[in-house]
């Protein structure tokens, strides 16, 4: 498997995404975080891993639910120098998540938020996300919506005169593939993937689907703020709950 | 349930129609249809039940390829002419698949070709065929694509001068329910349902999915005729393979 690129390491896009995290008016705390916890079986008890944790924000909320143990992995320096200041009862990895052979551990459940879309390879991802999970395990993750991704020349809308938008111009969904796109600096790396090849992935790896989101914005937030109606043209996250069955 | 609309016994409509399947290279023939019978499993001394068999031409498939027996259900009196004239070996019923409750045995396998879309309670049907099946049978379907059906003002594309797609105009997409559109005549009823709303119906009436396509053209076919390169662009169809387990 290739390595993924490191991009939370750049400290233009590192700064940049911070500020982006400190709104609470956010894509991200709107709808991202809402629709993954909404997702998360009962964690008393349990042993989580998060794969692409960030600043930990996540595992701190996952051993406040219950968790006996966390672990936090994520492949940027300055993101676990955050993480490691704030949450000093979790502990924290550095690694690749294209790289698993280093947990030896097995876990009840195993939680990505928003990063694997940086991943090239979903499909050994999952074989060994499945294989770190307990029988009856749960591996839930969120991701930018396929519609996000599709793109090539990166996402667009198109407006009238006065900037209401008209359409989101969608291209090249059935092509899955690298992107590199701006998002905050210039040349991010990621994969697009069809709805069919995310789902037959996980169905392949030995995942039974249980939930499918794609969480849009409340009345309220709509009401406080128009622009946000956009998403009920296309959502910004596809969210995924697939259970490793009891028994094979 | 609502009663599903009869658009295929308007004259004009049905005409029209049977223009469309008569073109050995409509999307139907090219994209919807290899994909489908990708999807069947052995269907030697199976029970097959074919919701919207329109012409009875999948029907007749199925027992060539050695279904003991099979059934063929459509709303539309005049398809149904059409099947009853072509394959005296094959039962048909005409009923709305809103209302299955007439169906007393069980089937190994259901499909369902280019129908659900019609259809307003998707999770009650569901629900009906999940009844219908043997533990260990198939519904198989396929259906317009969500992207599709999403547009309330009907699909549409952006082209520059010279008639090249630039990108397909979607909105509405995670605004699901009826559609009005124009398809051969005006005022075809039609109702666009997410990915995430058709998968959780499934699972929520018992289905483990198995297989989900989205058919792109080949490369022949694009070489042929540039015009397929739209779909690269957006999917005309989606099709799932959900399996009833063998225990619940």
């Amino acid at each position: 498997m290739n390595k993924a690129q490191n991009i939370y390491d750049n400290q233009e896009f590192f700064d940049g995404y911070k500020k982006l995290r400190d709104n609470q008016y956010s894509a991200n705390n709107l709808e991202e975080k809402p629709a993954l916890f909404s997702l998360a079986p009962d964690l008393q008890g349990k042993s989580v891993l998060d794969l692409g944790c960030g600043y930990g924000e996540n595992c701190a909320e996952f051993k406040s639910l219950g968790a006996t143990t966390v672990l936090g992995v994520d492949i940027s320096e300055k993101m676990l120098a955050v993480a490691t200041a704030e949450h000093s009862d979790i502990e924290f990895i550095r690694a690749d998540m294209s790289d698993l052979s280093f947990l030896k551990g097995k876990y009840d459940v195993v939680f990505s938020s928003l990063a694997l879309h940086y991943i090239e390879d979903f499909g050994t991802l999952a074989k060994n996300i499945y294989s770190l999970l307990n029988a009856g395990g749960y591996f839930i993750f969120s991701q930018e919506h396929p519609l996000t991704t599709a793109p090539i020349a990166g996402a667009s809308w198109s407006r009238d005169s006065e900037g209401n938008v008209l359409h989101y111009n969608l291209t090249d969904y059935a092509r899955s593939g690298r992107r590199s796109t701006m998002w905050i600096v210039d040349g991010v790396e990621k994969y697009h993937r069809t709805f069919s090849e995310i789902v037959n992935a996980l169905v392949e790896a030995g995942f039974t689907i249980e939930k499918m989101l794609e969480p849009i914005p409340t009345k309220e937030t709509i009401e406080r703020d128009k622009s946000w109606e956009k998403d009920l043209h296309k959502p910004n996250f596809l969210l995924i709950k697939a259970k490793k069955p009891l028994s094979d």
